[in-house]
Formats: C-alpha cells, sequence, structure tokens
C-alpha cells in the first residue's frame, strides 16, 4: 500500500506533474526554455496577485526566505519579526545568522499576532522591515496579512511575508496588502514536486536590494534581477522541476485560482467540523485557523502512534506530528494542493476507524457526517 | 527534431532516470526515504573516493561553492584561489563577495596552473584554504589536483576543489589527494537532471566549519551535518531529483566507475582527433585537455553561427559556447554523461557536414577516421 499524502508538503502531485518531470532534459540557456521560464514567472504573477517581478529559485521554500532577509538586511539593522511558530521563527533566526537586530512581536503557538502589539512594535522603531508567516505551517494559524501590510506601509517599513503555504491555498494578495516580498515554495498549494522556492520583488525592495550589502552569492536577487531581464536564471535551474511547476500552474489557472481557493476553504472547514465531531480539540480558534493545514490536540489518553502510527500502518495515510514545543502534543492534516472532497472524506473515515480502535470516545460516522454537511452546501 | 544535449550540462540522462522523476512523491521525513537518502550517501562516498561524509543540497552546483567557502572563510581571511576560467573566477568572486582576501594564483584561459606559482603563493601566506577548479569548465582544461593536495595538506591549509564537471568522468581521488572539501553538481558526469549538488566534507573541513562565523542558513554546512546524523536534509530536499540520482548513481555502479572514467576518456581523446583531422585547433593544450568537455577555437573565417547555429538548426545538436572573454571565440562539446562512442560519431559526423557547409578546408569523413582509430584500439 502506497502511502497517500496528507502532510503540509509534499503533497500529492498529479499524474500529468508527475509525468512532465519525465520529458527530455533542455539546455537552460535556449529559446525553447526561456518560453517555459517566461510563462511560468507570468503564471505566478498571477498566483501571488502581483505586477512585481517574479523569481524562481532552486531550492526549498527555506531558500527563499534565506535570499529575502540577505538580500535586503544588513549587519546591525533592526528587523520586527512576528513569531509564533517554527516557521515564524525561522524567519527571525535567519536575520540573526546575519546579525540583523531582531525585534521579535511574539505570539502564542496556536494564536493570532495582535495588530495592537505589532503596531507598537512599528511605532517604536528604526526597523527596516517586518517579517510574517501568513500561515503558520506549524500550528495551522493564518495571521492577518492585510492589516499588518497597512502599518507596514505606513511606516515605510519592508513587509516580508512568507506564504510558503497559503499561496495558491488562501486569499494573498501582494499588491493590494503592499507586500514587498512575497515568497512561496512549490510543494505545498501549488502541487508541485519540492525543489523550487518563487518570490515575488516590489520596486521598493529593489531599491533596497540594490544598495544593501549583502555578502551572498547563490541567494543574491541581485543575481536574479540581473538575469531575468534576460529571460533566465543566474544559475543552472532544476529544468525537471520547471516544467513540473509550469504544468501544475496551468491546473491551477484550469481550476481557477479563486476556485480552487473556495475548495481550500472547504475543505478545511469540512475537517474542522469533522475533527470537532469526533470530540477532538483544534490547536488554534476557528476564526484563525488556516485553509491548508489544521491542527488538532491529541487526547490526553491518546499518543502520537495512535493516531498517526495507525494511521500510517493501516490506512496508509501520512499526517504530520507537531514541531519543536508541540512534538507529540498535536498532529496536522495537510489539505492543500490537488486533494479533492471525496479523498478528505476518505481520509478522515479513515482517520475515524483509528480512533474508534484507540478506544477513543466519540459517534462513528459523525465527523463524517459533519464534513458531508460543510461539502453538501457547496 | 528534439535537441540532442552535447553541453557540458545538462547532460542527457537515461530513460530509466527520467522515468524515476516520475514516481509518486514521499514524505521526506519518513523511514522509506531515508534509506534512499543513506544509499545516495554512500554511493556518492564511493564516486568522491572518500570516506568523509557526503551531503546533499537542492540547488546548482554554485549553491555547494558557496556553501564551501561561506561555512569555512569569515571576512578578513586569506583564500588563495586558482583561477583561469569562469569557474575558478567564481569561486574567488564567492569568496570576495564575503569580504575574504583573496590571493589569486592567475592562469591564462586555455592553459594549466603553474605548481611553482602555487607553491609560491601558498609559502607567502596565511591563506586558510587553498580552492581549485579542477576541471575548468569554460577552458576544457584539466588541473593537476593532485599535485596542489599536496601542498595544501603541506602547508596546512584546506583543499576545498570544485569537481563540478570532473568527478565521475575523470580520475577524482579525495581522500588521496587530500581534498578536505570536494564539490560536484548533478547535472553533468553523474547524469542526473539538475538541481542537486554534492559535497564531501573532511574532518579537519569540519573542525574549521564548526568554529566559523558563518552568517548563512540555507547553506551552512553546520545544518547539514546536524541532520545527517539523523539521516535526514535540514530543509525539504527535492525529493524527485534525489529519486533520479538514487537511480543514475546506480548506472554508474553497474557501468563500474573506473570504465566509466575510462569512457569519457577515449570519448575524449576521439574528440580531439576529429577536430584536430577536421583542421581545427584546440584551445587547451593536449596534454591538460579534459576528459569530459573539448574547447575548440573557432576557425577566423567562421562565425559561431556556422557551427553551433547549423549544427543545432539542422542537426539537431546542441553545443555550448564561449563564455565571458572567450564568447565568440571558441565552442565547446560536452561529452560527460552517458555519451556513447555511436552517438559521439553522429554528432562528429554532423559536424564535418557543417564545416563543410561553411567551406571549411578539410577532408570530409576525416574527422570521423581519426576518432574511429581510437575508439577502435579498445
Amino acid at each position: 500500500m502506497r502511502q497517500r499524502l496528507f502532510i503540509p508538503g509534499p503533497v500529492e502531485v498529479s499524474q500529468e506533474v508527475l509525468l512532465s518531470l519525465a520529458k527530455p532534459l533542455m539546455g537552460h540557456r535556449t529559446k525553447d526554455f526561456e518560453e517555459i521560464l517566461i510563462e511560468c514567472w507570468n503564471m505566478l504573477k498571477q498566483v501571488f496577485k502581483t505586477k512585481n517581478d517574479t523569481l524562481i529559485i532552486t531550492g526549498s521554500g527555506t531558500s527563499a526566505m534565506d535570499a529575502a532577509i540577505a538580500s535586503c538586511i544588513s549587519e546591525g539593522e533592526e528587523v520586527i519579526c512576528i513569531t509564533g511558530g517554527k516557521f515564524g521563527e525561522r524567519l527571525a533566526e535567519i536575520a540573526r545568522s546575519y546579525k540583523a537586530r531582531v525585534k521579535e512581536v511574539e505570539v502564542t503557538w496556536g494564536e493570532t499576532v495582535s495588530i495592537e502589539k505589532v503596531e507598537e512594535a512599528v511605532a517604536n522603531s528604526s526597523a527596516k522591515a517586518i517579517t510574517l508567516t501568513h500561515n503558520e505551517t506549524s500550528t495551522g494559524v493564518l495571521h492577518d496579512a492585510e492589516k499588518i501590510g497597512k502599518i507596514a506601509k505606513e511606516y515605510g517599513l519592508l513587509f516580508i511575508v512568507d506564504g510558503v503555504s497559503s499561496v495558491g491555498g488562501n486569499e494573498f494578495k501582494t499588491d493590494e496588502w503592499s507586500i514587498d516580498i512575497a515568497i512561496t515554495g512549490s510543494q505545498k498549494c501549488l502541487a508541485t514536486p519540492p525543489g523550487l522556492a518563487f518570490l515575488s520583488v516590489s520596486n521598493k525592495a529593489w531599491e533596497v536590494i540594490e544598495d544593501n550589502d549583502t555578502r551572498n552569492y547563490y541567494l543574491n536577487l541581485k543575481f536574479y534581477r540581473k538575469s531575468l531581464k534576460k529571460n533566465t536564471t543566474p544559475f543552472t535551474p532544476a529544468v525537471s522541476l520547471i516544467y513540473a511547476l509550469h504544468q501544475a500552474l496551468k491546473e491551477v489557472f484550469k481550476e481557477g485560482l479563486e476556485n480552487r481557493i473556495k475548495r481550500h476553504s472547504i475543505l478545511a472547514k469540512a475537517t474542522r467540523e469533522a475533527v470537532k465531531a469526533m470530540n477532538l480539540e483544534l490547536l488554534p480558534k476557528e476564526e484563525v485557523a488556516s485553509n491548508t493545514v489544521t491542527a488538532i490536540k491529541i487526547p490526553p489518553k491518546l499518543s502520537d502512534d495512535d493516531i498517526r502510527g495507525v494511521m500510517r500502518r493501516e490506512h496508509g495515510i501520512l499526517l504530520a506530528g507537531g514541531q519543536a514545543q508541540l512534538k507529540g502534543k498535536i498532529f496536522r492534516i495537510g489539505h492543500m494542493g490537488n486533494v479533492s472532497y471525496a479523498e478528505l472524506l476518505g481520509m478522515l473515515s479513515a482517520l475515524e476507524l483509528t480512533l474508534k480502535k484507540a478506544k477513543h470516545d466519540f459517534k462513528l460516522g459523525g465527523g463524517i457526517e459533519a464534513a458531508e454537511s460543510i461539502i453538501g452546501k457547496i
């Protein structure tokens, strides 16, 4: 039995995307490859909802986070980092590793950031930029990028947003929300294999980048800009993954970006209603819960293995565990990319059987009924 | 007509490798994926001929060059960089971008480095490391890594070697040659799609790395070491490319590494004899010419398009041009990876026709005869 991925990346990709990987390699400096790159950049602009430049890096999502920080921030400069989860903290860690002065707006893991606290931090600082993890994959919390964007704009700060697990699955309006650098990865809502990261960069950010004393080479965004003007990438890209991206983006627009976001939102709501009916508790409050990953507390009498182990061994379904301080305390269901309602319902049914096996107290079928009542409303 | 790649990367990969890319994605933190990673690391040790740790980075060859420099060298420290081509200069550029003091041992493009000059540079320096591009892809010159390794060892310098276009196609003995950090890429002699880079790191290098004040995050080798101990990678790897690498490395050992190196050497010699018989001039002296890429001067009466343009348009064969100061002056034939003798001969025949069309003076069939006489000796 092959494992079916319900983790927050890598996600299952379509068979068309898998087969596109198997196309013969092309020279990466040829006109034919240029055309594919240009189409990818343009489709990424639509995904990010931006007129800004879009860039493709061969690397993980973290490579793009690193590139953004390293290209904008110099030693001793102040950055405000909104944390509250593993990936929010990662942006702060990256900034610290480049010897920036990091002012952290701390958020309890599982909660959303207080806009007042952000405003207060910004008002009393000389920060150059503010970083936000739009959808915190480790806690399943969605932050309000729009409101924070307004503050960033008002105070003239660069707004750097990690949209790795939200772009393509959640509303994400780069230009409307004044996002100077938006970041996402291939292996999440865009349903492409891992290994590519994408950024959009505003003119305001380019000005900062051109002036910044960046030491990095591979992740120096200046080089990507220079190559962009020549319709190429500064370093040999992962050609096969670009084929896959090209196919996956076409599939995104075949479904329609808004339809895709709506589907993610229904998948998320159905999942939440189902797990509540299974007598499980969500980690975040529902009003800030993510469209793409649901974080659920492991009931006191159950272990991580009772849930994730049994799901994997008996149902061939891979769920994610908690990370860092949440390890063993929560499990996470990724419902991003191409997941259909039927696939979600099948996974949720397996979860019911798994919980029953562990003698968890709830009404068998209740979770599915709750999920169906959400999906049935469409 | 699909283009057949005779460029120095990306190269043609086997159909088995292409199809392995199309396998369904796995969770990158699963036991099953760990096993694939471990086998890849072990096969890479054999390819590098080392007992040192081997690492896999999702990125281009340059990402590994960057990681090596950034992880070993701090601001103000001295590095000796042997240049003499685009990639030798790139290592120096990377070191400079991290504000190292770079002492360049300059080499005329197309020539090999003088060992005396290296010894002189090392003797009069306080350098922490010496960098070498083993096979300079831009000029088709192979440098003597063994001799330089002896000097590095004698003076206690870290020896960092870019083997991107030599490992797997040329003799490369990491441990015997005292190479502390060896670097290679997926898309050259290992006949894997682009997007992965590999390093081997000696204990001596690890000591330096652990002590170094590295600012980088994604390309900080410390993180790769920490993850290696847990049989994983620090950041989500390009899972599909790892499948391809796994398959490609198995194919390397099915052929036999020594057989593969011998094949490359025959391909190179046959190419050189053929182009000489076609009344063309090699850029490097033959005794320092590369096993994997042959750099040939464009005859005064011919243009780059007369050769590469016609080869591409009429024969579907992609050759490489000159880079930087050699642009328009040379063309390059990549004969690395899985190229067979028959494929090489077909390409060389097309080159004869192309040259004849441009009214270049030589005896039609003479190049093929010369190449056959080399291949026939096996």
